[in-house]
């Protein structure tokens, strides 16, 4: 399953060429992966709660065109795999006024407990409900 | 005793007036802050690992002129109050190249207990090396 | 008038003490702002193509109470002073769950011409509407 | 040549992992840019004032371990490719204290008419400049 979540882009998020800064799109990409989470029931609150931090170990972009202060923006997030020790997800964001393909991304995290640092199995009651949103 | 410490203004620290955002300076007074209590002969990370956070209560800020990217700054960190619970700086940022005054600036924070969370007095150990920086 | 917007708490807008990081709401105050101007009819990418830029220069807060990843905020906007040169606002931030009142701030901003960098006054297209949503 | 400059972490660089938020590097691999245009002779104020702009369209890191705030960290930009319109970088960031390697990553940018927008070449006042950089 796809989840979309909604952005507008704010004063402070553009830079001298009066375009969004490209490391901002890195940050909205942690917007999109929150909201697929919360779609299949997980906060990454209860995740911290039970002991697990999900630090992400690769990030990639391309740039395609520019966002400009007070763009609406549509933050499509596409799981791409799931094991019980890391995940993986694609981005997809477009300007909403127009439809432009704005950035295209992917991230890696893996599950750690918070105590170790150490890799660690996410749990079946994560897991299962993540399994599920995958086939959707 | 005044803190002094320089940092450079980055391309991502601009917005699409071309200038520092405003809020940047607010982060700025931090870097001030720590290199005062650094001076001290006291860390963050020291503060932390026994239990102690610093939440700022209060800040404040004057905008007198604008920096630029490739600005380098200097932060100047003044302290105007203590006690057990609480301190008080003012900050002056200047240009480094032609000592404009571009902001001057207020904080307030207060100790408080990272278990509890509610403010708590600073032990001597911590007490002692600040009223002694404030005296110099 | 009264212009209230709503904004989520980011993962990217904690820090170490596992708050928001006290910076973020002088962003925060910015949003506020470009609500309650587009209310009145004036964006400001119709301000900076006209040639007006509106440097902040003056900002204040006093932070009540913590904000924490996922908190859904309350951002009211209220406008105390208008002049042609000039505009103050003052701010309250809540948490929506709880009413938690967690910030208040204030701003002053000047409006400058973009080209000679130098105050001017604000034509009567902008001002009039201005001026209508302060008696609102 | 590979150009090395050092950055300390800030505590508003943190997250509520305690570890530096992974966006910020993404942020310091252009302050290693702009060292690595600097020592080349050029600088990013000059290009924007002769109408060019360098927009990033491509980025990638791998994080292999994390920083901590107030960690000295050390950033490496290593050229990779260079042509009239694009430009590609490597970068490593290491912390000081233990040479340990934090992350990996990449970048391009195309350079671009501030004008029209659209790719352009670079005119060899400053093609030649980086030229040698790329060869020393």
């Amino acid at each position: 399953m796809i989840a979309t979540v909604r952005h507008k882009v704010n004063f402070y998020d553009t830079d001298a060429m009066a375009v969004v800064h490209h490391s901002n799109y890195i940050r909205w990409f942690e917007i999109g992966r929150v909201e697929f989470l919360r779609a299949a029931g997980i906060t990454l609150n209860q995740l911290m709660a039970d002991g697990y931090v999900f630090p992400i170990t690769e990030v990639s972009a391309k740039y395609v065109a520019s966002a400009f202060f007070d763009d609406e923006l549509v933050i499509e997030t596409i799981p791409e795999a799931l094991t019980k020790v890391k995940m993986a997800f694609n981005y997809r964001i477009y300007r909403a006024s127009d439809n432009t393909l704005l950035v295209e991304g992917h991230t890696q995290n893996v599950f750690t407990s918070k105590e170790t640092g150490r890799i660690t199995r996410l749990p079946d009651k994560y897991y299962d409900k993540l399994k599920v949103m995958m086939a959707l």
